[in-house]
């Protein structure tokens, strides 16, 4: 059963891993979200492709929920002392990745080369694909001005509310080489349980991939990432508050209208599946271990029989 | 008393380290090669000019005799991991400080203002100028073919024998803000022991900078890198007998004809000063530790009287 995830950070990269456990890690895409993309202290970082990379190869630091196992932080360090920039923090693993990327995109390698290169490097099976190799950037417009998603997010901690999103460069971005072709040859198509506006509204504002789900032939399955109404990290309920006008499992679907056909909701939204026009799939959904986001893997997996 | 130092990477760095702690550090103005300087990993390294920065501010490896104290090695095994080049060691705080630097020369600034920049940063009041803005680059013809210098220092171990060498940029190259200035206001000049040719010379190189040697209305001191006619470390002894015939200080002075008043030479080469002609110091130049780089200093800046 050949699949593919389209996903964001952090919630994302655990829900991926879970899905590499319990299906064969060949048969697994996933298109990772590049809006979030940035470039700090020279440096071009992909947060939320690194994310799902440093997962699918064990490397994550499960504890500090993002960012690597057994980081270091002495680069960083030494560049603050020399008034460099630090609000976004690149530890020195990461830093390894960020200046072979930087090298290989400055020669001209388009980030979908770069990010398989390192999926080689690393000996993973499942492939990692960024939505697009162009430049597609996401702005968030708030009472205070409009912001880059890392100073929105990071430099100014979320704390703005959000009246409107741009991705910038996704008029005339293609997909990245292999997405459509994956999508196309896919048994199940999943959405993980990643921020709907910032993570997975970048990958589907890339024309041609949200065609492609649109036109689909197989399920596509999304995973709720909120937890009776509530996000478990992060400004999703805020947004969907204010943006879809309620964070209930309605509220969620209708970020991806006409895209999905099910919908997987935490057992602490079971009462609150009014108006929701796709099917609900009930479960836990708090990706606490190891066993948790396996559980929840095969429940998405569930909906194709093996 | 003012005093210039010229100086090359590791053997200078311990000799200006000297001159600051017997001199007022604010009367002392270093100018460093360039020649050396590299792009790895995306990175632009300016190994000299570093190794005197991290001596002057007490950050450097007195053991391992390069680098930073306290030195870790995570982003390049990183990088290592994903295949990027790592024939070059560049350490964690190392790096802090390359990713300021590269960031700084990529926004258009120049090399002499973002080495001042450290310069402040770290709280040191010695100056520390780069040769030249320009682009200067040392290439090293060998039997093997030609190389740059750090092809031929470290990827090939600096086991060619020299035939020539070449500094590419050189005809064209200004001196850096401030060097002729220090120059002109200096009451004493100083050529640190390291490698005549591919520490010193890339410096002289600049023509503006050896006219102004040329035309000193002060003295000119250099201090030999050979002890009992063998270097240190490297390959200064190999490449004078071949490029000047011997390693004697007769040797060592020719290479700065006409530059110098005076040559700081150790007492093992006592017995070999014919043919030299300019005045002999005999002292102990091997700097062991804190003391004997101060005694060496003191030395050198004794041909002024105080």
């Amino acid at each position: 059963m050949k699949i593919v995830v389209l996903s964001g950070g952090v919630g994302g990269a655990r829900f991926v891993q879970g899905v590499v456990e319990v299906a064969d890690p060949a048969d697994v895409t996933v298109v990772g979200n590049v809006g979030d993309d940035l470039e700090v202290l020279g440096m071009c970082v992909s947060p939320d492709l690194d994310s799902i990379l440093y997962a699918l190869a064990g490397l994550n630091d499960e504890r500090r929920g993002w960012g690597r196992a057994g980081e270091t932080w002495n680069a960083l360090e030494s560049a603050a002392a020399l008034h460099g920039e630090t609000w976004f923090r690149l530890g020195d693993l990461d830093l390894g990745l960020h200046l072979v990327r930087t090298q290989a995109l400055r020669s001209g390698e388009p980030l979908s080369a770069v990010t398989a290169g390192f999926v080689r490097a690393l000996g993973l099976e499942t492939g990692l694909l960024p939505a697009t190799d162009d430049r597609l950037r996401t702005w968030i417009t708030t009472p205070e001005g409009e912001f880059t998603f890392q100073d929105w997010f990071v430099a100014r901690g979320h704390r703005d509310d959000v009246d409107a999103l741009r991705f910038e460069g996704a008029e005339t971005a293609s997909a990245a080489p292999g997405v459509l072709e994956a999508i196309d040859a896919a048994d199940l198509l999943l959405l993980a349980p990643s921020n709907p506006y910032v993570s997975l509204a970048p990958i589907l504002a890339v024309q041609a991939i949200r065609d492609a789900l649109e036109h689909r032939h197989v399920p596509c399955v999304a995973v709720s990432p909120l937890i009776g109404g509530r996000a478990v990290k992060g400004p999703a309920d805020r947004m969907l508050s204010r943006l879809a006008g309620g964070t209930s499992p309605a509220h969620v679907a209708s970020c991806y209208t006409g895209l999905i056909d099910s919908l997987v909701v935490d057992e602490a939204d079971a009462d609150a599946l009014d108006g929701l026009d796709v099917r609900a799939i009930v479960t836990r959904t708090l990706m606490t271990g190891a066993d948790a986001r396996r559980r929840l893997a095969e429940t998405a997996l569930g909906v194709v029989p093996a």
